[in-house]
This record gives structure tokens, C-alpha cells and sequence, in this order.
């Protein structure tokens, strides 16, 4: 079931870096909302490889076609099914890695979890296997908006050590696409780019943080006790690859606060609204949204596959040296950004849908 | 589907601070295990308020009573029903906060959305709601120590600023459980405990962060994509109650490394298993254990409920003042261990039975 | 996962025939449902053993507890727990079918697959497992007569071969409570009695068919493909002890017409409103209802347990002959047409909460 | 979520009659399966159109494309997507029938409910979809003869009122494929032939029974209470267009025997296993499979689709007549069996996992 996300609004994906494609079919999906290829291609692009000169040269336009559920431009309500070929594939570059582990990649649990693994580019533990989420985050994202105007800006905040200033309640998409690193802060920005090109030449890596931002979200979605709005928001992203850690409004920097300072304090606003002061909390509160802001970070650790040779060994257990081969990021930041954007649409979007369920059907 | 956590080894909790009480139901546990309601007592004595003096005074011994699936001390393969009845419920300490909600609590959020509540204790917001993970939990470690020898050792490694060390390879439950903080460095742990003496005494309220540790876990545990086992992980304990951040491994630290110092470099080991030098991935890699330790850290808030008077709003929308009464702890950290023991204890045994049935039944 | 029922409006049963209770968790439930255990009690009654001299002389009075979930009278969004407990347990009555398989009962099956089993009163193999269907069955029937004003009235259609005229447009709850067997057609109800009462004497049972009819249903609950109204009914029936068939509509006798008979052939009726002269789809047409009457029909067999003596084995693999003692049900027809309206009603409230989600959400 | 069957062997299918093409994704499936297009293809070309002079001459090949999942001939665990493209669409044909409700087919009730239809060749309702169950069914089946040696055997039983006897322990694949109705008793199938032939002629349509009997499954399938294996098969053929009706065992004819000869008596056979002498519960009892054969019946009714005129409505409201163009079949059963079988074998073969899961990791 490990390939299934969401409970009503719920995507399944499927595909492999190298072969057929790769896709998503999208259940539950509510009917009659425009929608077309070109509107889900726009976030495709954003995640495909080689846009820029920081991310990895595979050429893959990531074009992609609506199988189904798509009628004279609105959905149907029936199954929408994504599906994106791949193209570019050199599947003899991963000739050494059929018998190399690359440290700290999927290789050795694949093969000790199934017996098995299709090795060509990482298989299903490629990110490619991410294009089935931006697509179907991207009509996640217009559910949000068309109901309730959500705005999901997704930034990078911090490469290695360099952490970027930004607004998180005025950043602007504009802001976030004006450099290839997608970081909104042009000065941050540039040294980013710097680090991210000398890594590449020296055949390191970089991670970094990733910020995510959810604007004019509705109150009252995330569901008690464990579907709480951060528990899924962190289940979503933590599935990403790369991810280790997340965190909600104050984080881990917020466990040093008294709880007289953390806590934030309620005032009616001017349209006669329960606001709060501060947002500590991060847009949740009990598990379900306040109406603020909902601010989330998540670490992507430096891409594992590099090209420095690293000590490894040999599916047969022999010890062994690898300098992977192959075309990789040296940062997943830049991509990742679309990644995070649409794993928080998607858990909105399903808990959207829930909440409509439970608490609208007898009461409007 | 909110209070349903696991896909084969399911738990279904219920039950709010004052009322009848909470519980739990326990679907798809193996048949033929021997359990008792002395050992599941065990952990919830870990959990229960009252058992020192930095925790809440609420007496309540959370006494449970197996109800179901259990005979002549052997699970039966059908429904395990577990009820705690609410006892020390002092409901009046309660009735201002039906009117004023608390910053950063539960309260204002659960109105927005279901327009009800039950304000007595916090109702399902309560971490009296945990009491069913817990009894739950004590069932899933004990499946997995009976497969795999599995351990699952949760210890407070921080309160507000004092950190504290902790070899996560050696630490033993008998140095958890030494003193009242539940932190295994005695040195820290009494530093940890003026503070919260403190910060009980000055009515206010302080966090920290848990870490856990899983050793023995078999490799192969875990489903990409989305059920990863960092991100169920993730998605377990971030849906207990005051929770800000969550970590695997080298976590946010890690994101500043480059790729070729992040990367844990495998070895044969002299059982001729593959091995990793270090563990910056936390044990899991591409989301399926690779039969290294697992480590996460956990970022608990400080309580949101404190004496120290804070500006609110009431439910009809007028500026007010809260100094709140009823019990609280000053600080959850000590009371949090075995709720994250608990949820991740819950996600290795779902993901251990769902192994079980995928990569075990056409191959042995 | 076989405990639960239900994507949303999402139930939980536990609990044995002997032992410390049976009961159910609901989760999802919409909030501010005014609901008591009076209501819930109704329905409790009807099924509950010793209700006359046609069922089993157990004497248990199910009263039911709401443990949570309710405040003040109504449902707050939080799950729903009621525990009925068991009273009058004979379990010596048991001890030889601890050893000895009852033909056509759950024994064998239950130690083949489980290895281990409660053998008193049937274990979980006991209709009385279905006392939490019954108790979450009437939440969902009020909320369905809140929203839509549906009702969901249950008979006994056939005894063994006495079958009974009954117009499911018209027939009311009073006419199936006005005798003990719940068939409404008088003339049939008292010639069933008189079987059952015979069969009963000769320590022999009988088996019947239950009809089930849902009135003013709204148009568009069930969801294609999987999720098809008739498919969720059937599997909601089927799940009920001692079923061998379902039908909806026309069932088996439907396919011996041609499909210029068979079809239902549309009108537009006085409020502008598209219906069908003929009702053999059941109120179903693509898995989706159509607001005509959902009609479905339930084979239920003769009851396994009965006192004349039978061939069998025993647990250790001997032949041996069993007169079964225990108390038990000549005839399960007239306790099973509330289960069977549960089912009905659980199946309905929840696909008319799915239906809120998906279709309600962009599109009022 | 309707468009997903399974817990663990888990199918999603999208698609539909026309457009981009239909397909499915499998979850969940066991690795290291030897697996092709080729053996796929065996069950699709058993229900594809234009097969014989009695279905749809629609010319579809639905040759299969497995574009995920399989690595070198084999399964590796992760998501198998296999896709069939639309080639022989005449949307033109259905024109009309985007304004007039066919009677008894799924237009009225499509529009109802999602306010949208893909009115082409019946859009989702099409039998097409099946397409996926099929494929994946081909998957299942052959996991359950390599794991115990299952056979699943589907045939017509009946058409209209052409009764064919078949002795369910007997029957080979071959006898139901020897000629064109799939009814493997010769004499039957050819007077079914007939009344088929006649159907069409007079553009009228004929519905009927398929018997499918499941020989050689392993003791102990299916989940009390909700997951019983009559209750998941129920739901798995009750999902498949144009059923009416499910039986297992004795079914419907079984309510009018007493207990005493209802019941099937057990004895221990010459391997030392526990069976039973007659088999009027159809291989399960109390919900779990006994290892005696499986036998179930499904009723479908005459095709809604007939060229004959009838009279309906349109979309606006109009009274109106309707004689179908557009390609269909006069008779669904012989293109059902293969449908069938897939349904029981997915359901089988789910439950054989799920068993695996709680009842093989504790206890070998």
C-alpha cells in the first residue's frame, strides 16, 4: 500500500527512473474543475532535470498526458491517470551500480527488502518517481485556490550553512522563480549558486532546508488525534526522498521558549475573527488549522550518489570502491521545492475533503 | 478515519479526559502471543499523571481492563479492546475555559471546526488521549521483541537549553527509568529537574526534545514511497499532542555536511552482513531499514496550559484574561517517552506485519 | 483490518460472546448529532436475545453505555465508543464444543486459522458480535433521516418456504414490530411461527430471507467502480453470520427476462424530476443511486447450532457424534432484520459522506 | 476511493470506453514473480470484444503494456501499471445518447451525481474499465498457483433460462473454452448459442448466471468480522457491471432446508484433515475458507443496452424514444467469466497476504 497517499483526495503513483514512465493515477478527485496538461506541466517543469546548470544534465521535457478523467477540459470525477514517458534513460551507466551499493542510497535495502531491484538510475528510488506527486499536486493546488483562494509557496531557505531572510506572510511565486535555486532572497540566492557550482565541480554534494508556506488556508482541516494537520503534513514530506527532518511554526528552536513566550496569544480581528498574535504554532493548533499561516521546514540531506569515490562494497559482500557515474544533482534543493509544494496541496486538498465530509454534510 | 493509526497491526483510540474514559482497539494483532494486563500496565504507569512531582498531581492510577481478543492469556487473532476508566475528574476547574480559550491550545480550533466541544480537561485534546497508544504500544514492542529481539528505547536528551549526552548504542532502560526526568545522564537529568521545579513554581511551562532509539530492527522494514518508514515515523509521532518538529538520523545537522562527509560508507561485517561505519541515515535508507540503529529526536513545545495570566480571547468573541486552572504538567517531556516509544513501537510492528505479507509469501 | 467497516463514517466492533463485552467505536461522525443511549437502545432491543419465545432464551439486556464522543447530548467530531456488557454467560455450556466442531459453525475455521480459540458461546463467531453493528447503525440512520429523510425498514420476506406478500413501497416499521417473527404480512407471520416453534421442539432450525427496503434515498450516493452501491450493500450484508446470498432488485429471478422486459424505462414526474416506471435495478443504476427504493434481499441459512445430534470431529482429529447444548436461536430471521437495516444504514451514511466530500466540495 | 479494491494485493483501474485508454496499478504485489505481457494477454483476449459472432463487434486487441514493476521478466515489489490503449473508438455513435438516458444504464445516474459525463461508448460505466480487474487478476491468479496451487475455474451457468449442468469438482478450463458461450457443458452451450444469436437479431439482449468454484485454497482466507470471505467476494463481482445478484454454497435454495440437512458434517480424511462430507457452505465458513472448494454464482442481468426503442428522457427533461446505436453486447456472460474469475482470484489472493501478515509472523 506503501504507493498510495490521502484518504479521499488519494494518489497513487507508479513508474521507475528508466523504462516505461512513470505517473499517477488520482482518485476522489471532485468533478467539473477545469484543468488541462498545460496547467500541470507548469510545476513539472519546475521539477525537471536539467533546467538549469545546478541540476542534473538528463535531458527529460516531462511532458505529460491526461489518460482519463478528463472531459472537454473538467474533470469527470472519475480516476484522472497522469502519465509521463521517460526519454532520456543511459541505462548503461548503472552497469557498476547492478553491483556497487552507492553509501547512504536505496541500493542494499531494495535488494535486502525484495531480492530484487530494477538498479537502471535508481529505479523506483529515483526522485523521477516525485513526477506523479507534482502533477497531481498541481490540481491539488487549484482545488485549493478555486474553494478558498490557498496560496502554497514552497523556498529554498538555507544551503549547507547559508540560510536565507525571508517573509514568509509577503514571499511572492515571482520572488522564488526569479533565480535557479529558488531561493527568494537574490543575495542569499547568488552564494547559493556559487556553493552549489563548486560542489558540482569538486563531485560533491549539498542539502539544505526547504521552507513552505500555505496561505488563506480555510480553518478547522486536519483531523484529531492522528490525523493531525502537521502529522500528515510531515508524513507527506518525510516521504520525499532525502528528507531528514520537519518542522512546524517554532520547530525544535522553539523547545527553548518558556511557555508564557511561546505561546500565542488570541485577539479578534478587525472582521471580527479568533486570530493569534504570534505563529508559533505554524498555522495548527490541536491538530487542525487556525486560519493563520501554516509554515513548515524540511532538511534534505546532500545528495547521496556523488561522483568522489567512496569506500562500498559489492552486492556479493566484497569490499569496493565507487565513484558513481551517472547524471545526479549535486543539491536537490532547487527541485525539491515543487516537491514540497505539492505534498503539503495534497494533504490540504484530502483534508479538505474530509472535513467537507464530516462537518458539512449536517451542518453548512 | 482520524483516530486510526496502522494499516495491518491497526489501533482505533477514543475517549477524552473527563467522561467514561479512553481506550483503544487493537485490530490485526498475531494470534498465540501471551500478554497480560500486568505487562501492558507497565508502560501505562510510565504515561500516567501523578507519578512525581514534576508532572501533573491528577490522580489517576489508568488502571486497564482487557475487554476482548485476549484468552486464557493468549491473544486470539480478533479485536483487543482496552478501557481506562477517567476517575479523578474535577470538572469545575473547567468552566472558564469553556468561555476563554487557551493560546496555543486545542480549544479555539476544535470549535472553528466542529462548532462543539467538549471543554472538560481538554477533552480529545488531552494527552489523556495518548493512554490507548500507550497500551497499544506495549503490544507491538512485545511482537517485536518476540520476532526480532527488538528494543525501543525513548529518553529525554533535552529540556529547554540543557542537553544532555547520550550514547543512543548503549543507553538501558534501567538508566531511563533512574530518575524522574526519564534522562539518562544523571548529571543532566538533575539539572532538567530544578528547571521544571522552577518553572512549575513560576506557574510557566517549558519544552524539549525526546529521543528514541530501535535497536535489533530487522532490515527490510518499510514501503516506498510514501510509507517510507522515516515518514510513518514522522507522521507517529508528530501526531501526539504539543509536537513541533521531528528528526532521523543526522536530521537538520546533517543538511550543512557535503554529501561526501554525509554519506555512511558500508562494510562487511564479521558475520558477513552489510554494514554502515557511521549512521547518518538513522537506520533507514530509502525508507526501508537497513538494520542499523534507528535514531529520531522529537521537539516537544512547552505545555500550552499555564497559571501565568495571558491575554485571550472568550468563544463569543471579547478580549479577555486567562490564568488557567486545573492540572497540568510543567513541563511533558518526562510523560512524552513512552508516547513515543509507543508510536514507534506502532509503526515497526504494522510495517514488520505488512513484510511480512508482501516479501514473505512467495519467498522464505 | 476485518473489524472495520466503512471509508468514513467508519465503524469498529469488538468482543465476544462471553467474556468482559462487545462494543463498537465510530469514527467520523458528523458533530452536533443530538443522540442517547435511549435512542441507540431501541434498536438494541430488537436484536437482542430472550426478546420471545422464538429466539434464544439467553437473558441479556444489552444496555449500552456511551463512553465518548457525546457531550451534552450531542456527537462532538470525536469518536463514538459504546460497550455493552456481557451478563449471562454459561460457559460450562461450552466446554465440550471447546473440543468438539460444530458442522457448518466457525470452530474449525477459527483453530485453522488462528491456532487458538474463544469457544465459549461462539467466540467472536457469535451473533452477538453484531450488537455493535446494530448500535452504530442507528446513529447512521438518524443522521440519514436528518439530511434526507430516509427510512430503512427490514422484514422477514421468507421462512423456509413460507413466503410473504409485502408492498416495500408501503410497509411501516409498525407493521414488521406488531409480531415477533418481523414479518409484516400477518396471514405469513403467524404460519412462520408456527414453523419456528416446531423446529425448535425437534431441536432443529430454519432459514429465511430478509427483505430490505431504503426510501427516499438522495440521487448520486455509491461510488464506481469498486465502491458501487450494490457492491458495498452486499459486502455490508454479507459480513452478517449465517448469510449464503444477496440480491438487489430484480437478483436472480431479473436475469431470466429479456432486456426489453428487464429494463427500467425513464419519466419525467410531476416535479420535473427523472424517474423510472419500474423499479427492477433495485434504486441502483451504475453503482450510483437513482432515489427510487434501494431494495435488497438476504439469504440467511438455517442456524449451524442446533440440538439434534450430527457427525463430526473434534479438535484432535477423532469422529465423535454432538448434541449441542448452549442456548441458540431456532431461527435467526427475526434478529437479523435490524442487523441487516444496520447494515444498510451504515453502508448509506457512509457513501452519502463520500458523496459530500467528492461532489459537494467545488460544485454546492 | 472507489476506484481501488484490495488491502494489500491492492488494484486501482481509471480509464475510460473512450479516450486515452484504461489501465490499472497493483500494490503490494510480492516480488520476484515470473511475469509477462504474454500470460496477461491470455485473460484479455478472453474478454475482449469482437471475440465471437455473439459479443460486441467493437474491434479493441487490448494488447497490454506493463510500463512499471517487472524488471527482467520479473516483479520487484514495487507498482506494477499496466496500460491498454482505446483504438476502435466511434464516438460519433454515441451522439445521441449524450442528450437521452439509455434505461437501466448508469447516464442518468452519472449526471446526477457528478453534474459531468463522458457520455462516449458509456464512459467509466463501460464494461472497458474491467479491463484492469482482468489484468491484475491474471497476476493474482498466478501467485495462488504458485503459493497452493489454486484453480479458478469461472463458467455460464445459465442464460435466461438454459440451465447447464456442471459439476463444479470437475470442470477443466478447457471444457469452458471448447466453445464461444464458455459454457462447458456442450449441450447447454449450445442452445445458449442460439438464444444469443436470437437476442441480437431482434436487438434485444439476454442476462444469466456464472458459476465460478475456487479448488485448492489454503485453509484459513478470510477476516471475521467485516473481511469475511463470502463478504469480499460478494463486493469484488458485485462491483462488475450489470450484477444483480451473489450466492455461495447453498445460497438462496439453502434457506428452505433444515439445519439438520443444511449442515455439512465432518469427518477426518486419509491425510488426517478435517473436511466435510457435503459442501453446502460453499468452502468458508464463519467468514475463513475451510479448504473445501470455494463455489459462488453471480446474476447478471440482460444488457442494459439495446437497439430496440424504448422510452426515456434526455438530460433537459424531455420525454423521448430511443432505439441504442453503438456497439454492444446482446449477452455480457461469455465476456463475464473472465471477469469473474479475476474478482474472486484478487480477493483471494488479497486475503492470502493479509493472512500471511497476522497469522504467519509470530506463529510458522
Amino acid at each position: 500500500m506503501g504507493n498510495t497517499f490521502g484518504q479521499i483526495f488519494r494518489i497513487t503513483t507508479y513508474g521507475e527512473s528508466h523504462g516505461g514512465g512513470v505517473g499517477v493515477v488520482i482518485d476522489g478527485c471532485p468533478p467539473q474543475l477545469k484543468i488541462s496538461e498545460a496547467e500541470i506541466q507548469v510545476d513539472l517543469d519546475r521539477r525537471r532535470p536539467g533546467q538549469s546548470r545546478i541540476t542534473t544534465p538528463r535531458k527529460e521535457s516531462d511532458t505529460c498526458e491526461i489518460i482519463s478523467g478528463v472531459f472537454e477540459g473538467k474533470t469527470t470525477g472519475t480516476p484522472i491517470s497522469i502519465l509521463v514517458r521517460n526519454k532520456d534513460a543511459r541505462s548503461q551507466d548503472y552497469n557498476e551500480m547492478a553491483q556497487k551499493y552507492r553509501p547512504s542510497h536505496a541500493d542494499a535495502t531494495y535488494d535486502a527488502k525484495y531480492g530484487i531491484r530494477n538498479y537502471q538510475g535508481g529505479g523506483r528510488a529515483s526522485a523521477r518517481e516525485t513526477i506523479g506527486r507534482v502533477a497531481a499536486g498541481a490540481i491539488a493546488k487549484k482545488i485549493l485556490k478555486e474553494v478558498a483562494g490557498v496560496e502554497i509557496i514552497g523556498y529554498v531557505k538555507r544551503i549547507k550553512n547559508i540560510e536565507a531572510e525571508v517573509d514568509s506572510n509577503t514571499v511572492t511565486s515571482a520572488q522564488v522563480e526569479s533565480n535557479i535555486v529558488r531561493c527568494p532572497n537574490p543575495e542569499s540566492a547568488e552564494t547559493m549558486i556559487e556553493l552549489i557550482d563548486l560542489a558540482r565541480k569538486e563531485q560533491d554534494s549539498l542539502g539544505g532546508v526547504v521552507e513552505c508556506v500555505a496561505r488563506h488556508v480555510p480553518r478547522g482541516l486536519g483531523d484529531p488525534v492522528f490525523d493531525k494537520l502537521e502529522a500528515d503534513l510531515a508524513k507527506g514530506v518525510m516521504s520525499l526522498p532525502a528528507t531528514k527532518g520537519f518542522e512546524i511554526g517554532s520547530g525544535f528552536a522553539g523547545t527553548t521558549m518558556l511557555g508564557s513566550e511561546h505561546n500565542d496569544e488570541f485577539y479578534i480581528d478587525e472582521n471580527g475573527d479568533t486570530r493569534t498574535v504570534s505563529n508559533r504554532s505554524g498555522g495548527v493548533q490541536g491538530g487542525i488549522s487556525n486560519g493563520e499561516n501554516i509554515v513548515i521546514r524540511v532538511a534534505f540531506k546532500p545528495t547521496a550518489t556523488i561522483g568522489k569515490e567512496q569506500k562500498t562494497v559489492t552486492k556479493g559482500g566484497e569490499a569496493t570502491l565507487l565513484a558513481a557515474k551517472g547524471r545526479h544533482d549535486p543539491c536537490v534543493l532547487p527541485r525539491a521545492v515543487p516537491m514540497v509544494e505539492a505534498m503539503v496541496a495534497l494533504v490540504l486538498c484530502d483534508r479538505l475533503l474530509y472535513h467537507q465530509a464530516q462537518c458539512k454534510t449536517l451542518v453548512f
